[in-house]
């Protein structure tokens, strides 16, 4: 209905998670009434993007360099490793500035109802790396959502990691109450686990 | 924090009406997830959309052409004018079906606290095109959306096509129930509305 080139874009923005005809219409006529300037750096960001950008193959995040800046990081302890779903996971806890160990991007769970997304994710790579004598982990932080398939993942890494190398810690991010929770509306299994590992203070 | 080549792209992303970090994080990581495919596809559409689509000179709609499809078509009432504020206003009233007359697109409304308001709009050659004897326009229909600035536009405008060209007939949308609408939750003004100009089965 609109002119064939407005139409093209429209089709292929819609392709983006959550974006249906109005937010496409939308992005489309900001960019008609911004002017060229806008577009020409999407442009730009885009074609460097898909140039620039690979998976780092030692902790599969995507980066501009293959190994990634925090795997060539030699302030960083790189015996220990913390296990994440996807990129965006391992910058949240890169911006608490509470960890400096390495880290692992899964990219992808294993979903129990479909057996293909064995195949999906990167734990033949991690088990490969965590055998691999040279590599010296310690720790494994298992940091993957507390969700159904994420417990799931969690308890089959777990099992898989003790097999590759019996001498490995294996940890879970700590279970309890958030900043600014009540107490009243928190489930039995959270409230459970904040009194049983209750911290001195 | 991310890589250079994905933070550039999430600053030019979030440019973009209702994005913030997170939607341009996860706009990205569906790219790098997709591959090269969805990505150079959206840079030909973005290239199209900059160098083909441009305003259609006569009734300031965008599209790949100028004059537009419309403004071209011998099969439209030429002698009705429909005014509405956005292009996609005008593709919610070509979808009625109901509309077979040309169209008129403002570009923006005339705001009353801002006196620069009135130059950013396409009035002035609104106004010019109706004074023109040779387009021979004998109805404008005000499609403006009835908020307080679509009605002081759609006053203002009523005030000065009639000094412009006083033969001329300007209607606006009817006021009345929106299909699946509730009689007890209509405002009165509606409800009014409804009532003085029902219409004979």
């Amino acid at each position: 209905m609109y002119s064939p080139s407005i139409d093209k874009l429209i089709t292929a923005l819609k392709k983006l998670p959550s974006v249906g005809e109005h937010t496409a219409e939308r992005y489309v006529f900001y960019w008609l009434k911004a002017g060229k300037k806008p577009v020409t750096e999407l442009m730009l960001a885009l074609k460097n993007l898909i140039n620039n950008v690979k998976s780092c193959e030692t902790c599969w995040n995507f980066s501009d360099t293959n190994p990634c800046t925090i795997c060539q990081n030699p302030k960083r302890e790189h015996t220990t490793l913390c296990i994440v779903t996807e990129s965006q996971d391992l910058m949240v806890i890169e911006r608490s500035a509470e960890y400096s160990g390495d880290y692992f991007v899964l990219r992808g769970l294993v979903d129990p109802t479909d057996p293909e997304s064995l195949n999906y994710t990167k734990i033949k790579e991690l088990l490969a790396r965590c055998r691999d004598p040279k590599e010296k982990i310690k720790e494994v932080i298992l940091a993957l959502n507390p969700t159904l398939v994420g417990d799931t993942t969690m308890m089959y890494l777990e099992k898989e990691l003790k097999k590759c190398n019996p001498s490995l810690t294996i940890t879970r991010l700590a279970r309890g109450l958030p900043l600014g929770a009540d107490l009243r509306y928190a489930d039995e299994i959270t409230l459970g686990s904040a009194i049983k590992n209750r911290t001195k203070k």
